[in-house]
């Protein structure tokens, strides 16, 4: 099985959430996050930075304000990782600058607490 | 390594908190977060959705709130895997939809930042 | 590519993103996270409480507050794991109890969901 961790828009959380839903994953959990893609950083600066530039380098981390996302962590069969990321990406897919990342990550076991149960069966199977 | 990342509710942090420490296991991240499982999802309503009902799939999303849980975060060496998972249950498991989730997944290195230590030596090892 | 979690002081968010930028690692995401570590528990408790004296015992979990924390998510190539984790190091350390700790996770793939990209190259590569 696999983690999926993604970090979207706060305004796409909803339709996120009934996408996948939809799709036959309504297990999941959200939390608060702040994100900084690389868009928002001024590669000037950056690269003036790299040089050893102190103007730039001090300049660095002032303009690059974390904004307020979403992240979405959701575990699924490996069977569902391609059906979970093609479905988060349609629903969060602006084209612009901030649309957010989807990280795939090992999940080597999965427990409902209530039963005790483990394995796939205990993830979203419909 | 492994680190374990369970989903429980609001309202047994503070015994899941205790429970682990008695166990030997005092180091843990805990992080609000908002979860949702199968069990609050209308089943009958997304089998309706899943044969293409549009009035299934436009109230799909729509009763399915994300509740508010906590995110417990611990790292443990490869042996306390089960006692760790095996307390989270005992303290969690009321029986009722919403007990939560735990989930395993591997971690590779573990970094103490005070002193730079890594490795088993930097978690709870009592 | 790995994932690489950093939990620190609160105070030292800023520092931290702009010392990971400085060093071409603008991308990141960072949660409000409570921990508690090893420092902070009463071990003269815990071997009580281990040993089964009730009193130890009920004093457990009483006195371990936990602590805001600041949780800071990054994705990197194998072979920035190391300027990473050293980065996160050099900006963190005070030697005193509640540095942190840095977790290092394998990750397998990476997706930009603003084009759909995979791989390295939607990760931080100045």
């Amino acid at each position: 099985m696999k983690e999926i961790l993604a970090i979207v828009r706060l305004n796409k959380m909803n339709q996120t959430k009934r996408a996948l839903a939809e799709v036959g994953l309504p297990s999941i959990t959200a939390r608060d996050a702040l994100g900084r893609g690389k868009g928002i950083v001024d590669l000037q600066l950056l690269k003036g930075a790299e040089r050893g530039y102190e103007e730039a380098i001090s300049q660095l981390g002032q303009s690059q304000r974390l904004i307020p996302k979403r992240a979405i962590l959701i575990v699924v069969p490996d069977e569902l990782v391609g059906r979970t990321v093609k479905t988060i990406i349609k629903v969060n897919q602006t084209g612009k600058s901030g649309d957010g990342m989807i990280f795939v990550t090992p999940c080597l076991e999965a427990v409902r607490v209530r039963t005790g149960e483990r394995g796939d069966a205990v993830l979203d199977d419909i």
